[in-house]
């Protein structure tokens, strides 16, 4: 089963659907952030400190970093900037890091300074994308993210979406790159908007892994746009695709409630050997562990 | 796929793996209620009452009746109790019942003044309960849970249990009863026991359904037996099993854990259509919803 090797300066780690599930933070990113993306526009790094070192903290294995912001031209300004953040990432923090842009001459830069070997997120089916960014991942031998969209755009199709990972990982080929470097994200669908969404993910996760031998991201909290309670549907839809082979998302590690649902995913999925991933999680008994169930056993012999 | 058919006098309702999780509300139980036990040693069924009451109104799908308290001899006594019981809980809900002894004598008195279509819990592989549930079940006309051990005990190997199950099916058969007619229960062993225990169920769910065409349920919160946590384990083993294929579980509608579990599993697994069970049920957010959304979104734009 497929592994994919990331590593940073100094730590390695292993995208694995056969291990542990693999939380990838999220939070290097300004979409929806106003404050950070104005600090980046004025070369100012300390939200990117801040938030790579809180994420580590909180159990991250590896790093995203964007910082795409509204430009002019961000073919001219992204990729020192990029280059900038993984920097200042690599000061403060031991993990491994995503290098994430639309942008492929950031994708250059970030790779230029960036230790180890870092994840590259992303190239998708689009012909440009294949042609700028595959040279790019054979250059640098370091692994990527394969998004299920092309020229056409996002498929409600879950089989089209298969054949756009089928497409980049043969094309990938051609460039010398193994299926164990491709890192497929089958697209997550809103599921207020498309009712199979949660299922066609799961079927789409196991036809990545056993015909395309790939491991697989996702952006899990898109499931639950739009909807009511979407913290604790994130987590299920987590835990869930967990459980049928996703073996990375690209997640808060700040939200207990996802992070829960890893560490109950990796449980349950018989990858915590000895329980010890879950039990020193939450041996000390946080909010709704054993005072709840005490409560819930007084309610019980009070109601009884 | 499997579909089975339990009823009340006045409502039916279908087991179904490719349909909504049916939940079984496992309260009407004495064990580990002493006060309940009492209650019930003295022919007193005001919990009864209560439970059933409260656990329709949660959203249960059925109602499991057992009233096993220790006792003398419990063929003598637990019949008439079993009995009273079912007559008291029809009396309050409209709900379809499983019907729960260890005592086949009470089996029989509880079918005898069950209306519609009660589910029996239940059969095991063990020479003596084939013999004395399967010719009940049968003259009845009514499906039984059919629990994966049998003289030996109860393996750890789900090898063995799964052809417990066929045996039970086979056996079944030999008696005129169909095999969508039979809920079967893989057994769910603690996680802090058998570090495989999740995985082997959710194995063992699809087999049972594909190779024996059976509806599947489980005690659910067994898995997270002596973890701390555990009412969110419990709440992911639902969702994940759920998303394998198994279609029911005796379990309790009064934790709002378990119910957004099986909530977020109709939505994730495609059989909530327009998300109206979901929306439903959390359009007015409550905890862990949009206001802790907005909170968030003020956190990090204060971060930011």
């Amino acid at each position: 089963m497929p592994r994919t090797i990331v590593a940073s300066a100094t730590r390695e780690h292993v995208i694995d659907t056969d291990g542990p599930f693999t939380i990838i933070g999220e939070r290097i990113n300004p979409t929806n952030r106003k404050k950070f993306a104005a600090e980046l526009e004025q070369g100012v790094f300390d939200t990117v400190r801040a938030d790579a070192i809180a994420q580590e903290a909180a159990g991250a294995h590896i790093l995203d970093v964007n910082v795409g912001i509204a430009a002019v031209d961000p073919n001219e300004t992204e990729p020192p900037l990029l280059k900038q953040a993984v920097e200042v990432v690599q000061e403060v923090s031991q993990l491994p890091l995503c290098i994430d842009s639309s942008v492929s001459a950031a994708l250059a830069a970030g790779l230029e300074v960036a230790q180890g070997r870092p994840l590259v997120n992303s190239v998708t089916g689009e012909e440009e994308k294949l042609e700028s960014v595959l040279p790019l991942v054979k250059k640098h031998d370091v692994p990527v993210v394969a998004i299920c969209n092309d020229e056409s755009g996002i498929s409600e199709d879950p089989e089209v979406r298969f054949q756009v990972a089928k497409k980049i990982v043969e094309r990938a080929a051609d460039h010398g790159i193994p299926a164990h470097d491709i890192v497929v994200d089958p697209l997550v669908m809103p599921i207020g908007a498309i009712n199979q969404a949660g299922r066609q993910v799961f079927e789409l996760v196991r036809r990545i892994r056993d015909e395309l031998g790939c491991n697989t991201t996702c952006g899990a909290s898109n499931i639950a746009f739009g909807m009511p309670n979407r913290r604790v549907l994130t987590a299920h839809f987590i835990a869930m695709s967990a459980s049928h082979g996703m073996s990375s998302a690209i997640m808060s590690p700040l939200h207990e409630e996802d992070m829960a649902a890893v560490f109950a995913a990796n449980l349950l999925n018989g990858v915590d050997p000895d329980s010890r991933g879950w039990t020193g999680r939450y041996r000390q008994a946080p909010a709704g562990g054993d005072g709840d169930d005490r409560r819930a056993r007084r309610r019980r012999r009070r109601r009884g």
